[in-house]
């Protein structure tokens, strides 16, 4: 299947693609949360669709999409999990998985603008796959870690360079801000994706590619990434783990290029589907 | 008024402290979460109670409390926000704050146990005064930063230092382990303190002082803060602030000395009440 939720943001109501078509389910009377997740939803949500065959409505292809997970507890990024992404950032390559967290309140439609933070002059692009948890993992080992796993997402994992790396501590500063963590289009569930090893991912800045990579250069693969991460904190069902990102973002470029307002991200990933992201200015 | 959660984990009922006592306000029917302080909840409590005087049922003492806050959505901590603390860290004193966030997964009782997590042996103590918001908060002026606070908590801001120091990268890997985030007891509003600048806090290991300071001690004191974090995200109302914590961590003892199955941890801060956490390994 192929989640997808969308109307107004904060409001969104879940839907599905079928087809090319995006279908409403709110009928279903459930958003994709961690409730959802937890208790089967996925399985539930299967049996709604296929009892309500030719009966549900068909969305506006137009509609504003919202991320596909609602409200998760959180978005736990990998830093660094690319080999020539790493080497563009001048760092040696991490012997074990780098972890930050990225502020909820980041999150946005994929299609959504992003909006360069007040006073900013590093905004920067990094596309990633992102694994969305279906079950509680706690001290998961490798072996069975695929069984706790959701599905996966296209994200964008906005960063502010310099507010990431020149203003002191942890890289919270640059990965939170609002807009930074455009999610989607679609969460499509694990049975989608044949081979999560072998996707081909792309990002374009007004036309222009910038990265274009496969997640077959992941230095650290998703199972052992979740158990990684399971060992240091709880993950919750319907938590993100954003994956890395290949080489090609704008702090690795000679010179280093930012975005600015009136710039257009694009981004892909095989059989996620792609985003759009026009770039403007914070106004209040 | 001094606002508290009770009961069984991830089912905690909401309370209220009256004089000496706990009583139930089960009945105002709503938990103390995001919906709750953005929609003047705080107002809709007081009235409850007055309106119900001599009509809540009391709790028996020996209840067990969860954190007085359900689900933040964030939990933003500031980093070595105590010239003393950051001396016996080696560190030198920070131009600005620094961030970083713990998973909300840490989140436990304010009596809950503390627990170590699989082969970590540098788990440490943090006696913290945390900041509970109260609305939602962007780009905020320091002068106006107060207006969105709701209250306080004292907070035990539990670390693992190999893994915040010596694991690669950020700090989340030694913040975010569960149990890592006891909050409480009590949430106390914003008029029960009258000088937040001036209140001293404490912890004990063993009934041993370890850590005893004063807020006045503070390098960045909380409008500031709030007004500098608003800046790179947005706070939602119910999201905590941890403040920093002063010297005496087990990290600055010579030698250093760490938590172990059995130590016993007590902690408080004026007017915000005691906690008393039992340490133990974790068993699966």
């Amino acid at each position: 299947m192929k989640l997808i939720r969308y109307g107004t943001q904060y409001q969104e109501k879940p839907g599905i693609i079928l087809g090319e078509d995006m279908y409403d389910v709110a009928g279903f009377g459930e958003d994709y949360n961690e409730h959802f997740f937890e208790t089967g939803g996925l399985v539930r949500l299967q049996d709604f669709v296929a009892s309500h065959q030719g009966k549900l409505e068909k969305i506006p292809a137009e509609s504003r999409l919202g991320g596909p997970v609602a409200r998760p507890s959180k978005i736990v990024c990998i830093g660094l999990n690319y080999a020539d992404h790493a080497e563009e950032m001048k760092v040696e390559l991490p012997g074990e998985p780098i972890l930050f967290l990225k502020s909820t309140t980041a999150l946005s439609g994929p299609n959504d603008d992003i909006i360069i933070p007040r006073g900013s002059v590093k905004t920067d692009w990094e596309v990633e796959l992102a694994v969305v948890m279906g079950a509680r993992a706690t001290y998961v080992v490798e072996a069975e870690a695929m069984d706790y796993v959701a599905g996966y997402c296209l994200h964008n994992d906005v960063s502010e360079r310099e507010y990431q790396f020149e203003r002191g501590g942890n890289w919270t500063k640059g990965k939170g801000c609002d807009s930074f963590a455009p999610l989607g289009p679609v969460l499509a569930t694990k049975d989608e994706i044949s081979d999560v090893d072998n996707l081909r991912l792309w990002l374009k800045v007004n036309g222009e590619m910038m990265q274009n990579s496969t997640t077959a250069n992941f230095i650290f693969k998703i199972p052992f990434i979740i158990s990684y991460v399971s060992q240091f904190m709880t993950l919750l069902p319907g938590d993100v783990i954003s994956t890395g990102s290949p080489a090609g973002v704008g702090y690795g470029l000679h010179p280093p290029t930012f975005l600015k307002p009136g710039d257009v991200v694009e981004l892909g990933i095989d059989n996620l589907g792609v985003a759009k992201q026009h770039v403007r200015a914070y106004t209040p």
